[in-house]
């Protein structure tokens, strides 16, 4: 989950992030962004590639904080535009429904999901996406990987802080978990 | 809910269908199309016109069975692109999972839902949809309106069945119930 | 929704509240309490009575805030508890899948959800109480209404800040909506 | 996937089964019975033991057809009722949205789920039971597994025609896939 580095109504100062951090819960957006067929199949999931200061390899979902008075799809735009590029063509979804919560706490083993830095919980969506992706910012690269690929120990021990996990709760509800 | 007249595998001859009818429940998919916005907010549903033998004037959703060795999702394809046309370019969910089920009885009162032929079950979804809408067989046209609309009495009461009630549970699902 | 009042960890004095409130979105979490027959119909929605100092009468589902370090199922078992009692044995959902979440933002006309105070992000879960319900805390009664009577325009106008509507999704979801 | 054995109305005989069988598909329900804690949180899961006439052991979820004239709900009250027993005390889920569907293919490969008989398309539940289970008909107990031990290689080999990824779904769902 990384931070937005725009300067925008909601945004705020590091000094302040860290005031709010240690106060209360921070409200996140995961996004898995998938490829599908005339049918609506999911055939792909898409993995942002970053590689670490160390040279360490890790994959990841689009993620990112809510604004204040932003609403949650504008915010699923926001960060899909920051991580995929602007012509990528993404479908959010028309219910706001989340298929699951995911909960990061800083201790782990509270929940399945981890996040050294904060008490973070993220309303979690699957949103295709019909363009072409052009990663910007700090993502490598953008991958597109099957349902096998994609839960197979390969790829999941690649993504950190549970987000495995939650990749393979997106399989499962859109039935393609192998 | 109408009847696919194609020849098909899985289609049954008129006196086929009646004899399953009276013996076990109907599968049936029901699909409410939308249009969205750039960032998933349905701003319009759209209908199925009608006229009946004298005259009545109905308003419908895109309804139909599923047939024998056919995926729901094929079904789906299949309704909406008789009724909606080949252009319609609908995006049909990426998840199994129906937003609700409609159980249609012949007897009024079991449930809201009544269809006087049949117990039909259907699975309903909501079905974004991006190009030319040309209703083709029974339908006369296709018309788009707002929540407000969809949900007024006015169009309410042009609806049978009880798919008035369905519709106004898909806007409660997207967030748009007035 | 109304604040905690409890000492715990997570909590908050007055002021750092206001600190954060103008930074970034609060989470809450919102709960619609229910009766339900053998079959898990649900036959009544319970609404907490409420009077201001000026004797205006208003009715509130229960809702409160998600404390740092507290899961969302914790936050849900305090409030319920706090509002209901500590007999009313509520069914926690086994999904952490809200039915939908509610956006409440400080200017209205944005969501349909209005909160003066600030930014909240809800996520709303049906819960069924088998048990003997005994408000607390500020609430004065606890109701319970039939669904045609929970979505009538009397209960609906003593509803506010948009609860009305998302308790007319709530019975929208569990097939109710009148 | 079994029959019920009883003579109710929607009940076929025998042959008039196989006539419906072989001209559509056929509506069932599975249910998953779980155990919660006081949170909500999934503890076990519970799956019937079945040994086969040649002495293979299978496991399998409470599964089967929803009757004509019968209500999706009441169907799997019957069907866990016939399971579980007359004391399991099961809480159906207040929402008749399944969490997924599980469409059941005589030819395997079309979906993850195949039963030779026939062509089945069953609505999923999870349904968590509070009171004493004591499993009747054809199954000879009700084993309760931690989701770990029911996600594992040796639980989910002995479950067949997909029973065992539609428990991972459920799994899944509730937020307890290991």
């Amino acid at each position: 989950m990384t931070e937005t580095t725009e300067t925008a109504p909601g945004w705020l100062a590091p000094e302040e992030l860290e005031t709010v951090r240690g106060r209360m819960p921070i409200l996140y957006v995961d996004a898995v962004p998938v490829r599908v067929d005339e049918a609506g199949v999911v055939t792909h999931i898409g993995l942002l590639l970053r590689i670490g200061s160390d040279g360490t390899i890790s994959r990841a979902l689009v993620s990112g904080r809510v604004l204040l008075y932003e609403r949650v799809r504008d915010a699923l735009v926001r960060h899909l535009e920051k991580d995929l590029g602007p012509v990528a063509l993404p479908h959010v979804p028309v219910s706001p429904q989340p298929f699951t919560i995911a909960e990061y706490f800083p201790t782990p083993g509270v929940t399945p999901y981890h996040d050294p830095r904060q008490h973070a919980v993220s309303l979690a969506y699957i949103v295709p996406v019909a363009g072409d992706c052009r990663p910007r910012q700090d993502a490598l690269d953008l991958i597109w990987f099957t349902p096998e690929e994609a839960a197979s120990p390969q790829v999941q021990q690649e993504m950190t802080g549970g987000q495995g996990l939650l990749l393979k709760q997106a399989l499962a509800h859109v039935g393609r978990l192998p």
